[in-house]
């Protein structure tokens, strides 16, 4: 589905980029290189066979269309990609293409490293996010503003507190993230039924040569254990819900009644079909529909996880579209917001007419501190 | 995001035809037809001006690439796609063009018109799997079989039962959906705020001449009131659950211990990549992964119920994507049991052999009856 | 576990009673009772057999805990059940309890018990809710106020159109649920493998009077189609998110700078344990912490539609408390709105002065109209 | 409600203990007594006033019912408890009792008192099954036995490497519990806006205090970041599917047509209602009801992630319960699998002879070495 119309409006095309045919198909055809290297030095196959295997890898022009049907008939891409390199090598070659492997090792490797590049993407706008707030919050720490709790006006607070609060937020959740998939994004290599059978015993070793050429981690077969998986997914929609607490708070401070703070002036951004005067949240509103769509897409990946015996039926082929799903929400979420936070229009004199309307004061408490405390606490890890 | 790869595997070319750019195009460009022919119906432009904002309706080319980047900028569809549409007219006509619309209106409606042609094309491929499971149904309605419950041998059922009950959970899923579409596939047209405003009191008449036009129900505008989406989306979540039980019943009796039934054999479908005598119940796994990602999905679209005032930030922006995926899912799911249900293979034997080995006689009770019960309610219906 | 701080906060006490071991002892019995009749009037059993198994449901004395503790080991309530009510038994009527029926048969006809009471309960508030909210529509139907889009101010709108809109949300979704209540709330009555054997062909007799006695629709058993009860969690989640829609915007309308509206002041509601002057908007509080907790119970339900054969392995058992938690949550949502919209307290002046220093003039449309037709459409229904 | 029969067939008496208003109270009380003698610590209170608030924690009864109504009134249990504890009390320590804290300071703090020992409770369970699994694991390391893939029979594993490949997953879900419980259950001291205000610029060394006395971690007030118990109900999910996982298997391998293994017998346990002979998997059957709950309820936390400014309206009110509910679900889960592991019976006959029936060979790869990889790596965690 070349749906540019509903995936542009909610992700960024470098992800979109990241998640395409094209290079979903480089990275199988990476892993299918890896594994003939690899075999070779091992002694399974000949070196020659694998450099035959590697090349026809490096130049093989697959049309991803025809390959997406065969692959939707087959249930796996795995099938019609190997018959594709087998048919454009002979001999030995043909033969030893994709030996010892199952096509979950290739889908699930191949996943992995789109993981791999997308977090680097995503990790990007965080970082902007972040210290643009953090910016901000420094700037505004000790600056006396309402503070709201339940919607209602409650007590003053540091203006800049608001903003650190939602930073650290983002920050602890990019953190996770990022363990997370230090930690889970590995090479995923067993064979038929996860025994790495066939390979005469070097199994092991062949899997640790393909995750170093692929820049994997190395580990046991995983395929029937997802809660890696799993962490990656929630951990995403733990950033996408820091991302929509920030998102919720700009959009309350940008009420015309409240006006405190708003989304940056862009062209062609936040307009208004019927009211050319209207300037609206768009960045915000971004960051609130992933945010609303997360929580259900993690709740899919969580319910595979009881995966049957050694290779689930329905399970784990329903986690890649929707990891992915969950990258492509996170990247629009990211880039809407790092734009919104690097372009904060902070109102001063409404944050000062609104308290002085309030009649609570300008005792913000310890907010500096804290704002401090926030900030130390983001640079220490 | 070009994602053949993902989504042919869930999905059927045609439901994706329904929700590409170039039908979501065509609509918003019906929608920008009809409210011009409506309102010069209704005397508020003149006929010349309608006739020619409904020829640049029917001509307007637009690069679907061009227009989602825009869209992804503006928030929304209908402000690029109005500019477009104002630049190939002139005067009068560039003028009365989106005339007391707003961009809900247009996004709105043009999904409504989606889901209608979507539930047409479902709703072929759930008569077809019900039909060919009835007639299972009835010619095993009487042969004992094993009965389990809790995944244990219990007592003997009619074989035919189980498909008659799997077939009637799908009829009557249907039958909601079909319900659900009929009273809430509804021309949206409220306008800026939602009051119909800036029509000379005609907005009502006008409304009632476009839902004519675009073979919609008329209705007060409904854009606070998601409900009729909402259960749209959850009957679609039932579809493919009712589906999904299928599927599991399926797959459990072609498991090679079990053997009483299996998928039929189809070229190119469901072979392993490492052992090529196996034969995968792929159309159960389509099924079963569509019916893990579903209630996710509806989950997500129940949250964005409680929208803000007169339209939400980031609930029903989120809204138009999900159902889309939704009845991509329900396709592929529906498309995929139905022809295992036409395809079928029950082995007899197999059913005796195993009813035999756990010794608990052969009286199926009321199996039979329950058959035609079930059978004769479907067709009631 | 006696969570009262914890339940008490989102449900009733009425609504709880509904859920509570006594009243599912008590349904439970009833099924037991009926089928006992039942029988006898099919002549499957003698008429005074059933009178002393009626005579021994009506007087059993039933521990709950003891029985919870019993029917945790044995992963059904109807085991311990039926040990019971058979030692309060002897001779034939010992034998002849609970005979035909499974543990399924009784847990979900009990559950359907459940849900026919939840509904009166819950259909009470709901409609208190609608007419207070109509009759406040109606009032201000035509009364300018800021229309608010993406949480900007739009264009006016009248300030009745919004509640009206709510209204119409929350009847609309009212109904839904009681159509599919009445349609899906029937006996369950299959025995151990859903096909009703061992009762001489009598089985479909027996179920309709059963279904009469209980006051609960016949059908054939349905035990593995779980589409009826899905259907009946997904309306409890609209109108879950239809209350919160009204909840949102009462909440956004009293806050300190709106302040066009806000909840009754009731004692003892809605103070702050830090801040003695608030007046926080609990009711709203209740209602949309229901909307964010039933997206999630809606999905898992449907997520247990695939069951496995004849009694599926942890979906169906897992349906109960979910259902039991919607309802709870639905009762709790209804009456906490039922209170704000019967005394909500609107402040014309402020609508009035927020309009003026919005500048958007005073044209609310054809608001009145639709408030009008709303109402009509709902009255009609 | 006192729902034994709904919580005692998914959860145990124990967790139930955890989460029950004794405990709660309990927790609330030990909140004020430690911010009295932290206050006091630092010059903000008497000794002898924080000793008469102290003592009065200590004794004071409360009513859990009558409580539990006005707190559901109030919408916060923090308003009628201080009521309480300042009833008790007189003069200035009436005055000094809650002195700079909130209803969230409370609520939090003791949800999170309540979480560290839940998660000591779940520990215990979770050990039992990866050792019980394990110790099976190694036995049957090398046992060749059938694989299955996508439920078809595919090549042979050493049976014991489906145990490791289960109880892997479940101790690696089990560390990422007990690491985001060690990194966020920490306490919550903000005050009315989060802001430490009225204390004299001693917050955060009160806090620090008062996270000793408690036994938490302390940090800067986090009520508006959720991050940290989104993580730990993302975890508990996580968890509950890694059990789901093993209750998956055992269910498959014990349908009569498998038998390769099967729950032990325990009297009270598995049997049926309507067949005396069968052996349900009732252990499995709480785990996969557990399983297909916890999703959703994950999925709920993750939506109230963006909550409004200070205090969040609904969001944050809604994650107490549901982060019981998957406690609960967690512990029914672990404690019928620990059984289920512990006792598990394997029929080395069945294996073998299914084996031999499926014609493929003896050839178990690297299992063994696999089982022993798996079991080194969870030994060095």
């Amino acid at each position: 589905m070349s749906d540019l119309l509903r995936t542009r409006s909610s992700s960024t095309p470098a992800m979109q980029a990241v998640f395409d045919d094209r290079a979903l198909i480089a990275h199988a055809l990476a892993f299918e290189a890896a594994l003939a290297k690899a075999e070779a030095a091992e002694g399974l196959i000949q070196p020659a066979t694998a450099a035959e295997i590697v090349a026809a890898c490096a130049t093989l022009d697959i049309d991803p269309a025809a390959l997406a049907d065969e692959a939707a008939l087959a249930g796996t891409l795995a099938i019609p990609l190997a018959k594709r390199l087998r048919a454009a090598l002979s001999g030995e070659a043909a033969a030893a293409a994709h030996k010892g492997a199952t096509s979950q090792d290739l889908a699930e490797t191949a996943l992995m490293l789109q993981v791999v590049e997308a977090a680097k993407l995503l990790a990007a706008d965080l970082s902007r996010t972040c210290a643009a707030l953090f910016a901000l919050a420094e700037t505004y720490a000790a600056t006396p503003a309402i503070g709201r709790t339940l919607l209602q006006d409650a007590l003053p607070i540091g203006f800049g507190l608001r903003l650190a609060q939602a930073a650290s937020g983002i920050a602890g959740a990019a953190r996770r993230l990022h363990a997370e998939i230090a930690a889970h994004a590995k090479l995923q290599f067993g064979g038929a039924a996860g025994t790495r059978a066939g390979l005469g015993g070097k199994g092991s070793a062949i899997a640790r040569r393909m995750a170093g050429e692929l820049g994997l981690a190395a580990d046991a077969p995983w395929h029937v254990r997802r809660e890696g998986i799993a962490a990656i997914a929630a951990s995403l929609g733990i950033v996408i819900g820091a991302l929509g607490k920030l998102a919720r708070d700009i959009s309350l401070l940008a009420q015309n009644a409240v006006g405190e703070a708003r989304e940056p002036a862009i062209a062609g951004r936040g307009g208004s079909s019927a009211m050319a005067h209207k300037r609206n949240p768009t960045g915000c509103q971004v960051a609130l529909a992933a945010a609303l769509r997360a929580p259900g897409l993690v709740a899919s990946i969580l319910s595979g996880l009881p995966a049957e015996e050694e290779r689930g039926l329905g399970g784990w082929q329903a986690e890649g579209p929707v990891l992915a799903d969950l990258f492509l929400l996170a990247a629009g979420s990211a880039e809407a917001m790092a734009a919104v936070a690097e372009g904060l229009e902070v109102d001063e004199a409404a944050i000062a007419r609104n308290l002085r309307a309030a009649d609570m004061g300008e005792d913000t408490g310890e907010s500096a501190a804290i704002v401090a405390e926030l900030l130390a606490q983001c640079r220490k890890d």
